[in-house]
């Protein structure tokens, strides 16, 4: 008895011929030797149609189509560090917004409440480029009217200025206005932003305060701890990062590292001011302007999550990247323009 | 004639049994045929000889004597960040000089013009832990007094209080206390220093001051750059590092991390206040104290060295570390209390 069921449940065991045994047989107490049995000609089909399902999966074209459906943004991102923005990166924003002659910009002033002088400025210096320019200052409701939904149908470029990146956020998060900025950029509209306005490229952002507040002196020198960076809902276009600006000036290592420790899966950009990262399509991650972006990437690092309040980290990528260097986050390989 | 030149060149040809070609022919015009000839056995003798050579090289008392002509330390280095050095990292370095009612300690105050105070408070602070601790202050000429080296050999820990390590440098480097100093820690004694007394523990030490002097505000938020980070010659009892201090309050990231980039093959060690890294004879090197030491390893960075000013450096790593923690620097290798 123990041979034959040996041989029955054997997969070379086969009750008849041209037929076959698929899993194992179901013993019960009154049909002891009744087995699941199809033909093999079923099973046969099955792997030629999974194999033809995996060849048409990885070709070329359905690659296109299942960007597509991903969501991969055709446009590009400009994120400057604040300062001066170099005339190099207004230039390449231009560029990508369409060119001299074709781009059309709106630039977004309500990052602060008394930036619309900055705003044009801005404008000023797009056109003399080339672009067609104008402030377009929105308030909630505007922001959420079908008209002002059109009237951004318009624009290749979407500018932020610099202001308070929370003000920004709570204007537009969740408005008509945003979602249609957003499709826009995956159409291959370029978006771009200084200080706050780049601080709110991500899905999650610093807002500068800290979960257990001091004076303003001690913030910006506040040393490395756990789960104290506030951070909120930002717009989410930049994805995988979170972003720090003013990184020269306003000395925010630690602020910008307590934050990559807290979320690891994001990889943390400090931009010096003067400098700007270009979000490309491609998905590499370029410098522009005159400083440095500084990365740190903790996806491989060593994290100790206990209860106390101290960061307990080791190998914690660093990368220290003037303009020319790109940084390819999939990889997570630093290239220069040397290489 | 070709074929017989190709056979004598070839390293199969012995031109009597038991005989080898060792080298090339000589070729000169009186002689062509001149071999360079030795007996074989010499050169399996040789082979044998180096053998053994080896595998007395490799056993592990050879191991041991080594160590003693390389100079491994057998004392421990206590290095603080400045600020309040905590009662506990004064509790290990007294019981690193030998232990209450053992341990015997100078504190050298001058670093500073007008830190004998200071001084006087850490004798205090050691003799309440149950050390013999003194000031001692020496000028440059009685540094090299042989009686002053003589004095100095009783003691069983050496602390360099704060203030300024190029003055403290100007005065011992090179003087016969430094060097009895260093003889007493590779026997066994502990060194320790705060602020100033920890940077110049290293072989380059950083001064603060920059080549291309600015004022002094902007001097602690200049950027990163190359070769801008002036460096001094330290005590160099700290092998292999850069140290910098106040690493808390006075933002130093890059400072410290433009040196490790000119200097890739010496670790950063950025020391927080109230902080102390401690380098204990086994080489690991261990934290100690309220707040953290940061790490900086471009050792296996990639750092493009060309022209400019500008720095670009791929994958530094960095590990962030409070009390407990351990860096093994041969192996790259971080630990943390819940290893």
């Amino acid at each position: 008895m123990a041979c034959y069921l040996h041989r029955v449940c054997s997969p070379k065991f086969s009750p008849l011929p041209g037929w076959h045994v698929v899993g194992r047989p179901v013993f019960q107490r009154r049909n002891f030797n009744r087995f699941v049995v199809r033909k093999r000609s079923f099973r046969q089909a099955f792997w030629l149609l999974q194999f033809i399902g995996w060849m048409l999966i990885s070709h070329p074209a359905f690659a296109q189509l299942s960007k597509l459906f991903a969501a991969t943004p055709l446009g590009s991102l400009i994120i400057v560090g604040g300062g001066d923005t170099p005339i190099k990166v207004q230039e390449r924003f231009v560029a990508l917004a369409g060119g001299a002659g074709k781009a059309k910009i709106a630039v977004f002033p309500m990052a602060s409440l008394r930036s619309d002088e900055e705003a044009s400025e801005i404008v000023d210096d797009f056109q003399k480029l080339g672009a067609d320019a104008q402030v377009v200052s929105l308030t909630r409701s505007e922001a959420n009217s079908d008209s002002t939904v059109e009237d951004l149908e318009q624009f290749s470029g979407y500018w932020f200025s610099g202001g308070d990146q929370s003000r920004l956020a709570g204007l537009l998060l969740g408005s008509k206005a945003l979602e249609r900025i957003e499709r826009r950029y995956l159409a291959g509209a370029a978006i771009g932003g200084t200080s706050a306005g780049a601080s709110v490229m991500t899905s999650l952002m610093l807002t500068g305060k800290t979960q257990k507040p001091r004076n303003a002196g001690e913030e910006e020198l506040l040393n490395i701890a756990r789960g104290m960076q506030e951070l909120a809902k930002g717009f989410g276009v930049f994805k995988g990062a979170i972003v720090d600006q003013h990184f020269m000036h306003r000395p925010r290592y630690n602020r910008l590292i307590s934050a990559v420790l807290d979320h690891p899966q994001l990889v943390g950009v400090g931009i010096d001011e003067e400098t700007a990262l270009l979000v490309r399509p491609d998905g590499l991650w370029e410098v522009l302007g005159n400083n440095y972006v500084k990365i740190f990437d903790a996806r491989k690092a060593r994290i100790i999550d206990d209860a106390g309040p101290m960061a307990k980290a080791g190998d914690i990528r660093m990368h220290i990247l003037p303009a020319g260097s790109t940084f390819d986050t999939k990889k997570k390989k630093v290239s220069f323009e040397e290489d």
